[in-house]
């Protein structure tokens, strides 16, 4: 298995999940052992310096704690508005015309901490934006952010100046 | 590490997400490494013996990748509605007095295969009779469920006649 052969487990869908949204479907690469592991073990070689391992609900749930559950590394969930228990801390940021809100709890991370983000698709960046923030806040350091796909044409880049960008793919 | 010490992992929340109710949050045991590793290499002792692995949106991805990535397994989505591209079959079922759906795309999983699903919480075990009957639908065979943490005064147990259930903890 190599970076190139993966490509062929991301499958292409029109009109989902709205007419003129051309989908971006995982589940092929998920629902094949060698690519998942593969892709599992390249994450790893960019995550091992981190402190901290930091994922979204629900899909960067699926290649984070992997990589965190090998490394031995400490795992904090990055979760849609009321579903954290505690307290947390929150970010808006918009989301295909509207507002969404994403949170995380208090003193899981700390101060001067190495965090890598860990999430499945990069299109137009806002999530991990909103994600970025919510590491700040509590005084720690976004070293890295690693996509298994990256969406070229949306440039979602340009929202991460300074901060190192791993995609497995690009398309 | 030992299965008695994780215990200590997971905090007890009262009154989330809505008053009355006891929360199990399942967030330390993923912010400590040590435990996430020992969590994963428990399941896969379990899960050794299965073609496909199978877990539901979100906290289910959380165990169900990791087991399968380092086992080399295909692992399945199991989402809410309308998340998941493609010819999808469904499920309904009943949570906390309202009716949820559950969806699987087709084709993932195939006749005759061993299916073994991993979860974080069992209480009433609705969420994961609907998983079962998913998988059943495709004329594969559910062979066992693994969750980590069983909540035995809901007796989900009941729901699951003639598979296999196995809980790293139960409180």
């Amino acid at each position: 298995m190599q970076l190139n052969d993966l490509k062929k487990f991301i499958d292409d869908v029109p009109d989902f999940p709205t007419p003129g949204v051309h989908f971006k479907d995982i589940s092929p690469l998920l629902a094949n052992g060698e690519a998942l592991n593969f892709v599992v073990k390249q994450m790893i070689e960019y995550a091992k310096d981190a402190d901290v391992i930091v994922g979204p609900d629900a899909r960067g749930f699926l290649f984070g704690t992997p990589v965190a559950a090998i490394l031995k590394k400490p795992f904090v969930m990055v979760r849609k508005e009321k579903k954290l228990p505690g307290k947390v801390i929150r970010e808006e940021y918009s989301y295909e015309y509207s507002k969404n809100v994403l949170e995380m709890q208090q003193n899981r991370i700390f101060p001067g901490q190495k965090v890598v983000i860990i999430d499945d698709v990069l299109a137009t960046g806002g999530t991990t934006k909103a994600i970025i923030d919510l590491v700040k806040s509590q005084g720690a350091i976004v070293t890295k952010v690693i996509f298994l796909l990256e969406l070229v044409e949306f440039k979602g880049l340009n929202k991460y100046k300074g901060i190192e960008v791993i995609s497995l793919i690009k398309m």
